[in-house]
């Protein structure tokens, strides 16, 4: 795997890169669609090619490893033959998963043991295994199993939590290199700086990571309900510690100024549910702000979704049309709300490597962030 | 409205056609997509004209009428400008699914009086006001206000009905011949016949439905629980009595073992919500038989979806993955069954148009009803 990097803002820490993989180019700063599943929610593969223009999607773990299983994808010569996907894929480590199921996991040394939410089966997830799981997936870039800490979370925890995060990477990272890929192709996995909200804790870990170079480098256990500016503050503090000549990716992040306001802190790759999650509920990100559909202010807007940019669906469709589906309960609301969401936020990023490329970046951003956060 | 008749089977009845209208030319024998709510659900209107290659699709009257209701169509500029579909529309009269509202409806001479499903409000159709909303929503054919009776149904119930029907069908006439269309393109009135099971009330009412010398004719009140055998018997008996210079409309239905049936019987157009709601349920028309998705021999089938015809999400999506997204109840699954069996359906009278022409059409129905009626 290549990253290059083709141009820095003067201003701001943006960047512009382009990051190669077997199956394919990613120019970064790139955001990710979540394909939970297999499957980016009501959204075709060829729509996530042709009309979002996504160049990597990301799967969880957890997911696909209880449902369909690693044999039935394994079968399939992994996740791109299974789904048809044949672009770059990123699978998480289904930590973040685990941990959300509460009262049905335990964390121990070794890993966690948890209950299945789909049969209550009892499962394990190591540090080992989920390596050896994502290399079966078939994931061009694999994550680390690591614990996101809640917000808010006390010093004491978070610490804790940092030193078992860091103990498993190292695990993590003997077995990725000990194993190689199933199907043919370089795997790449990425290790995760954890430290919660503590600029002590962040540095000790940003700098643990560096430590071990890897070709590239997450920053986890932000966007977990922590105000934005701590989320700036951390992701500022973490970037410039963590190796320039790496792509940096921001998990779980966030609304479309978020993901501004990270690309000048020198974030690379993003990915977030919010797009697809906020469109089956019938909110819109849009060039000229951000729209709640059901509103019956939209009822008799005969106007396209969006004309600030160029896609078929947010151009063919209207305001009235999609506020009827939506009332309606029609799935198609949920199809064209998800192709309208998750093609604003690639537009989006495209714009800013535009931007950063002509020199306006920090302009431009100032500008974008105020209108993509308005409510209309 | 043109309706040319182009070639004609000679041993069975089944004919090819084509029908004129002015937002474009249907080829006959043709099926048309049920468009409930002013959307085939889960299929994008790209994918009706590319994928599907649907010529016309229907609209229910009864739902477009409570939502979004007939202001907002008519500020749209009627249906096609509404949901952005640019083919012939045609709509059904309401009364199928008012009938079916049971205890929340009452049926008088004048028409019906009933509670919305969505808020409970206090509604009225009537035979006059059933052509005025068509004629507001827009469609290019219009169907006349009946009542379906249900299946079975004594004779003197059936009978009474019927004479209702046709003294509905005067009023619905009357209506229409008054009154012109708003959106500057001409409408046309189908005629429904009824008589339930009953040979001598299914002559008397496709004889005064013929009598009223309009542009094309419907069948009704099958296909509502009766016996294949019966609903064959009653369309053949009524296509013999129907004009055989205007195009014949068998309403709702069917299988496509009951579509190539009743091509055979001089039939012209089908509507169904089948392909689109057993794709919902996991259910599959494919070239090779029934499938049902869900059904585990299905898991670790990487091969396509169907390969038996041209069309690129059948060829594109493994059954493997389709059942996994199915099993996962991910949106994607409802989306590329109902694709698939919508062009399913369209590609059977497809070939079945082109097996009437080269004279093979009796031999090939056969072979192909065996074909699609098994389960696999
Ligand atoms: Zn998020
Ligand atoms: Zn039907």
């Amino acid at each position: 795997m290549n990253f290059t990097l083709h141009h820095k803002d003067s201003q701001t820490k943006a960047r512009v890169g382009s990051l190669e993989t077997e199956h394919g180019v990613i120019q970064t700063p790139i955001f990710m669609p979540v394909g939970t599943a297999g499957s980016v929610k009501a959204v075709h593969q060829r729509e996530l090619k042709e009309d979002v223009k996504a160049q990597i999607i990301l799967g969880n773990t957890y997911h696909l490893f209880l449902r369909p299983g690693l044999s039935i994808i394994e079968q399939a010569g992994g996740l791109h033959k299974f789904n048809g996907w044949d672009r770059p894929i990123l699978t998480d480590s289904g930590g973040y998963q685990v941990f959300s199921l509460a009262e049905n996991r335990k964390i121990t040394e070794e890993g966690v043991v948890f209950k299945s939410h789909i049969d209550g089966s009892k499962q394990q997830f190591t540090p080992e295994n989920v390596m050896d799981i994502q290399r079966t997936i078939g994931a061009d870039i694999i994550m680390a199993f690591d614990e996101c800490t809640p917000y808010p979370c006390e010093w004491p925890y978070a610490k804790k939590s940092m030193d078992l995060t860091h103990r498993w990477l190292k695990r993590c990272i003997k077995r990725f290199d000990e194993t190689s890929g199933r199907y043919g192709y370089e795997q790449h996995l990425f290790p995760i700086v954890q430290g919660s909200v503590y600029k002590d804790l962040r540095t000790e870990s940003a700098e643990f990571v560096a430590e071990q170079g890897r070709v590239g480098n997450a920053i986890g256990g932000l966007s977990v309900g922590e105000p934005a500016e701590l989320m700036y503050e951390m992701t500022e503090w973490v970037t410039a510690i963590l190796p320039e000549d790496r792509p940096r990716y921001l998990m779980g992040v966030g609304t479309p100024a978020n993901v501004l306001e990270c690309i000048a802190l020198g974030v690379d790759m993003f990915d977030c549910v919010m797009p697809t999650r906020n469109a089956r509920n019938g909110m819109l990100f849009t060039t000229e702000g951000i729209i709640n559909i059901r509103n019956e202010k939209w009822k008799d807007d005969f106007s396209a979704i969006d004309l600030g940019f160029e896609n078929e669906v947010s151009n063919f469709y209207t305001k009235a049309y999609l506020r009827h589906l939506t009332i309606a309960k029609e799935m198609l609301a949920a199809q064209i709300a998800s192709i309208h969401n998750l093609s604003f936020y690639l537009w989006l990023v495209g714009q800013a490597r535009e931007h950063i490329q002509s020199g306006d970046f920090p302009q431009w951003k100032r500008h974008m962030v105020e209108k993509v956060s308005r409510r209309r």
